[in-house]
C-alpha cells in the first residue's frame, strides 16, 4: 500500500466554531496518516475571491497532493461540488463557484474534472448547509488514499468549470490602472498587477509618485519595505504575492485613500 | 508497541494566547507519535454549555481515541478533574463540570471514570489556573501512548458523574416551544431541538411559519437553505447539528427577535 | 537516514490570512515527515517583546528540535536573520531583533549561531516583506532534516546577538516594585517578578495588599484562584507562567487600575 498524499485546507469557516474541527475529525477518521496542511480558515465570510486568490497563491508552495477549499455561500443551492485533476497529479476540491479557478489555472489548467452530487464516498444524509464535513472533507481524504476521480463522481467538461477571472491592470506609457484585489486586515492594498507586468512601464522601484483614488490623490514612494517611508506616509512595494500593493507605514491605505475592493487606482511618476 | 491513539483537542484557550499550543508541546513531548486533532479553541470564554454540545455534535465524526476537551471556570477551586471511558474504548479528560456530560450520553453513557487530582502522570507543580498544560494535556497524551484509567487516577462512580441537562423541547399538536441553545457569530439562533423530534408535529419542511420570542413575533418559512429566502427574511431550517435554527439571510435572527441563549422561542404554522 | 527533528512554530502572522498556512506548506514540501507544533499565531502585531516572553515561556514544555519564530517588525531593513544553537540540541531560527533572546537565556545560552542572510536553503527570490516563508521556514525544515548550523548560515558570533532584557524587579523590605510585562485579552495584568522572587519578602499568599499604579491605589487579596475572591474584587496571584499577575474576578485589572504594559506597579502588605 501506498503513503497517503497530504491534504491541504482552506475555508471560511473560521475559528471560533467547530466547523473546521469536524471536517479535520472526519479527515482523520477516514485517512489517518494522511498529512494536514492547514492553509487558513479566515478567509472573510463568503468571499469567493479573496478565498481564491489565498488559494491561487498559497498552493505553489505547497507539496502536491489534495487541495480541499470551501468558501460557499451557494450551498444548499444549484452550485456543483466538483474536485479537479491538474499537473504534477494535483487533485483539488470544492465547490464549483469560481474559488478553486484560479489555483486551477495557475497549476496549468484542470485536466480532469468530476461532479460530487452522487459521491460514493458522501458521508449519509448529505446536510443541506454543511457539505465541507458531509461532501468535500470524505472525498479529499478518499482521494488522498488513493481513490481516482472517477470513482469520486462523473465526469464533467473542464471546460464547463465556474470561472473566476481576476482584474486585468493596464499599463500605460505615464500610469498605470490596476483594481484593489483586496484589503488585509492592516488595512494595506493588493492591487491587481503583479511586479512583472510593470516592466517597461513608467514605475520604478525608488521613484515618486502619485496615487490616485476616486476624488483622493496622495504623493508616495516605491520602495521595498515599509521603513523605507517615514511614519503615516504613502508606500507602494511588492508585496509577498509579488503584486504592487499601497500601504501607509504605521496606517492604514485603506483609510488614507477611502478604498475598497474592486476601486480603480492609478498610479503615476511624480512630475 | 502499539501505535499511539489520536487525541482530539477542544478548549476555551482562545487563538491569541500560547496556552492551546503549550498544551500540544506538552503532548508532542510525552506522546510525539500521537496525531493531534484540534476540534477548536473557540468555545466562548467559560461557556461551559457552548462547548458541551460543539463537544458532543463533533466527537460521532471523530476516530475513537483520547478526547482531551478544557473549559474550565473553576479551575483551582474544589471541582474535580476526570478521565472517562466509553464505549468503543473512547477516554474522555477533562473537568468535571457538565463539558463532557452531553458527549458521554452520546457515546452511550459512562463505563468508568477516575478523579485526576493525584494522577501520577501529572507535571509537577501543578499551577492553580493552567490544569490544561499541567494535568489533562499529559494525562491524555499517557492514555494515548495506552496508559489505563486506573494508572491514570482514581476510580469514581461514573453516577457521581456532574451532568449537564440540554434544555427538551415540547412538541405539540399546533406549536413547538424550544429554548436557544446557543448563537454563532452570525446571530443564527441554534434551538434545543432536533429535527427528528419533528415527527407526527405540526411544522413541516417548506411551510410557513411564525416565530415568537417575548414580545416579539415574525413570519418564517421553514426551508432547506439560506437562499430559499429573499435577503433581510427570517427562515427555519435544520442546521449541520441536526436541529432547528433561525436565521436571517444576510441578517442576524439575534438582532430580529432580540433573543439570547436560554430564552424561549414558539414555533406555530401560519394560518 | 534518522527521524527528521520536531518543528516548534511561533509568530504574530494571525489567523485572517494566508501567512502561517503558507509556512506550513513550506515546511511540508521540504521535510513532510517532521512534526509541526503550532505554538500560536496570535502574538499581537510587531509585539517582539509579547512574543518573546510567549516563546521563552513555551519552549521548556517542547520537546527539544528546531523552534520558528517570527515576529518582524524591521523585516527587510537591515536586521539580520539568524539560526542560534543551544543546549538539548535545540536550535531556535528568526530574525536577530531580540524575539528569540529570552528563549536563548533559558535554555542556557547560545553555543553557537549563524547569520542567514546568504543561506543556500532560502527560497529565491526572497521577498522583502516575508521572511518568514522565504528565509525562517525552509531554513528550520532543512535543520530538522538534520542541515548543521554551519550549512544554513555564515557563523556569527553568539555575544553580537541582539539582547532583550525584561525588567527586574525590587523586593524590599516593605514593598515590590515591578513592572507591568504584558496584559491579557481579558485585562488580566502579568508582572516581571516569579514568585520565587518573592521569597524573603513582605507578600505572602493568604495575605491582604494593596496595589498601586499611578494615581490608583487598591485593595487586593493574594490568593490562589480567580473563585477565591468576589465578583469585581482585585487579586494577586501566581499565574500559569509562575509570574505574579493582578486581576479583577470577572472583570479587567487593566481598567480597573488604568495600567498599560512597562507601568510600574507597587505591591505592599495591607497594614
Amino acid at each position: 500500500m501506498t503513503e497517503p498524499r497530504p491534504i491541504t485546507f482552506l475555508s471560511d469557516y473560521g475559528y471560533e466554531d467547530e466547523f473546521a474541527g469536524v471536517c479535520r475529525a472526519v479527515i482523520a477518521r477516514i485517512a489517518p496518516a494522511a498529512p494536514l496542511i492547514e492553509l487558513t480558515h479566515g478567509v472573510p465570510r463568503e468571499d469567493v475571491r479573496r478565498g481564491a486568490v489565498m488559494l491561487a497563491d498559497a498552493l505553489p508552495y505547497a507539496p502536491a497532493g489534495v487541495h480541499l477549499a470551501v468558501v460557499d455561500p451557494g450551498v444548499g443551492t444549484g452550485r456543483r461540488s466538483i474536485a479537479v485533476g491538474t499537473a504534477e497529479d494535483r487533485v483539488l476540491v470544492g465547490p464549483d463557484n469560481g474559488l478553486l479557478w484560479p489555483a486551477i489555472e495557475a497549476l496549468g489548467g484542470a485536466l480532469e474534472a468530476v461532479d460530487l452530487c452522487s459521491s460514493p464516498f458522501r458521508l449519509e444524509p448529505v446536510s443541506a448547509t454543511f457539505h465541507g464535513r458531509d461532501l468535500f472533507a470524505p472525498v479529499a481524504a478518499r482521494i488522498a488514499l488513493g481513490a481516482k476521480l472517477n470513482e469520486a463522481g462523473e465526469p464533467i467538461e473542464p471546460d464547463s468549470l465556474k470561472r473566476l477571472e481576476l482584474p486585468a491592470a493596464r499599463v500605460e506609457q505615464d500610469l498605470v490602472v490596476a483594481q484593489v484585489l483586496y484589503l488585509d486586515r492592516f488595512g494595506n492594498a493588493t492591487l491587481g498587477v503583479r511586479s512583472e507586468e510593470l516592466e517597461g512601464g513608467p514605475l520604478h522601484p525608488g521613484g515618486s509618485l502619485t496615487v490616485a483614488a476616486g476624488d483622493s490623490t496622495r504623493e508616495a514612494r516605491f520602495v521595498r519595505a515599509f521603513a523605507d517611508v517615514g511614519e503615516g506616509e504613502v508606500l507602494v512595494y511588492e508585496d509577498s504575492s509579488r503584486r504592487l500593493a499601497i500601504a501607509v507605514n504605521r496606517g492604514s491605505a485603506a483609510e488614507a485613500l477611502g478604498v475598497r475592493p474592486g476601486d480603480e487606482v492609478t498610479l503615476a511618476p511624480a512630475r
